[in-house]
């Protein structure tokens, strides 16, 4: 039986999803991979880090922090220390990095999984940003290591994306993506449609728990600017960065428009659109008219889409319904299945 | 460089096509995968067929099939014999299996693959019939014979379907799978809300190369009976056949149906369904109602969907969206890309 020592940066709701996931699955991936995968490290924010090199008791920490709401600092495996430090100190195998995303330029997530590469670790993360701003680097920084940088939860949760062409697309290249790939601003707009004011709109939102306190990421058009962008550079071969992406707000989106469009069969979504050009590829994410009858119109609520325009496989567009936290934890669990695969 | 040698029963449409594929892509896939992929048999029904252990060429083979309809009787490849023998005499690695379907019993599909298994032969095949009537046999077979047996293109063409499991949802277990999985008695139905009688509707299917001569195994629901069985065989672990699928004739659906369900905004379409119960996997296609602003009513024409409701990665809809012959042929082009990652 071989062992493989994940460590993780960040253990909020997704942290303690993925937790309870790999408690659940452990005997399955003992019997099916031969591997013992165990914890050695988890560095929080306000919830306290551990360490320990032989491996934490993960359902113990688990349950100190759904009780207490942080890990207990008198465990013999609390530690002091930076993420980095942490990262050290677990002797990890996997760096399982799902730290606080900054859009705006990737920080600190990129900074983490430049250490854990560096340091020879794999490196599985939640975060889109460092693929928006820093993909090609990353990329070859995982490869002169010989280690695996995976990153398939990014876009659309566990949904396949990134594995959909690395695994099974084998062969085609991709000329163009669409997609609904923020679910805030996708479900502003039928609220919006359906006679909610913006502040009415992004309020519900808030109260399901889509939206963040501070809602311009999403409404604004940034997180769909940085999965796009993503997408793009992973699937597509581009090196843009979010600042590249022609963005307008959905808030340009008004009711008197959306009940103009109705009228004529139309509805009106925020798509993000990757297009490649004589002069590469071309990226935006704006509101966009479609026919009522289009698949897109029917994504809503925390749903999403994607389209990849190929040479082979021709059009292939993927829904996900109504994904819940269950599908985060398994895009970062299904990498974790790949590592496993590859190694 | 490595050699591997393939043999096809069927030359049609697809055949053609798929050597097509095969000679644009032949340099590309011996730089990656170091080896040099060709020919060594071929037995058409109606155009004869070809053996030679040393690799036919493939080029002029299928120039003379488009040019006079037929392999050159006098050409030092020219073989008369049955598919078998051209099996034994091409010793060819690879079966491609592309004969004409029966899908009421699978033959003589399912009997060109145990031939081929038996030998030590993989198997790619584009029929759907040996996997709705005898997949759990010729999956134990290949298993026993170490050998693969790969069907990508039956349900979607070269959409990932199989793959899409085997490949990228690991450790998903799938409860249930719904989908319009066949395109004539999709098409009729529009043609039918349109206001055309049964007979143009047919006629036109027919016109545009979507319906076969005999339009019946698509119209009462054979074609997506096998399919649908198919599916839930491989998906789904079932045990099933053709024969044991609920089927209502999309000839049940009357235009009086069709501007009713329009009228309470919802559309009729002809619904392939598999869903886990406890008495073992139920399967179904027949006629259901949905509202007009769901996903699969954009799905027209040629176009195709299917769902599934997976136990970690959610609910999942992929549609593809109006293919052709390349996307059959890239299905099976596909496959072989399969086999030579894993051999």
């Amino acid at each position: 039986m071989k062992t493989l020592k994940l460590c993780f940066i960040g253990f909020g709701n997704v942290g303690q999803k993925v937790s309870a996931l790999l408690l659940e699955k452990q005997d399955w991936l003992r019997e099916t991979f031969d591997t013992d995968v165990i914890v050695t490290g988890i560095a929080g924010r306000s919830k306290g880090s551990l360490v320990d090199p032989a491996g934490l008791d993960l359902r113990e920490s688990l349950s100190q922090v759904q009780t207490t709401g942080r890990f207990d600092p008198a465990s013999p495996a609390a530690f002091e220390g930076t993420p980095e430090e942490m990262m050290a100190a677990s002797r990890a195998d996997v760096l399982v990095e799902m730290s606080t995303l900054s859009i705006r330029d990737g920080l600190p997530a990129a900074d983490y999984i430049r250490y854990a590469l560096r340091r020879g670790m794999h490196v599985i993360t939640a975060n889109k940003g460092p693929e928006a701003w820093y993909y090609k680097e990353l990329k070859e920084l995982a490869e002169q290591a010989g280690r695996q940088f995976l990153y398939e939860t990014i876009v659309l949760d566990g949904t396949p994306t990134f594995n959909l062409m690395t695994e099974t697309l084998h062969g085609n290249t991709i000329s163009g993506i669409t997609g609904i790939l923020n679910g805030t601003s996708n479900y502003v707009l039928k609220l919006l449609e359906e006679g909610k004011s913006y502040d009415e709109a992004i309020k519900a939102a808030q109260d399901i728990g889509l939206a963040e306190a501070d809602p311009s990421m999403d409404i604004d058009g940034w997180d769909g600017a940085a999965k796009i962008c993503a997408m793009a550079n992973i699937l597509m071969d581009a090196s843009i960065t979010p600042d590249d992406v022609e963005v307008e707000s959905v808030r340009s989106v008004t009711a008197e428009k959306l009940a103009d469009a109705k009228q004529r069969g139309m509805c009106i979504k925020y798509i993000c659109r990757a297009e490649q050009t004589e002069d590469g590829v071309k990226v935006s994410v704006k509101p966009e008219e479609l026919p009522r009858e289009h698949a897109y119109n029917s994504v809503n609520g925390t749903s999403a889409v994607f389209t990849l325009y190929t040479d082979l496989a021709g059009e292939l567009t993927i829904i996900q319904t109504d994904p819940g936290l269950l599908q985060t934890a398994y895009g970062i669990y299904s990498d974790l299945i790949t590592l496993l695969k590859r190694i």
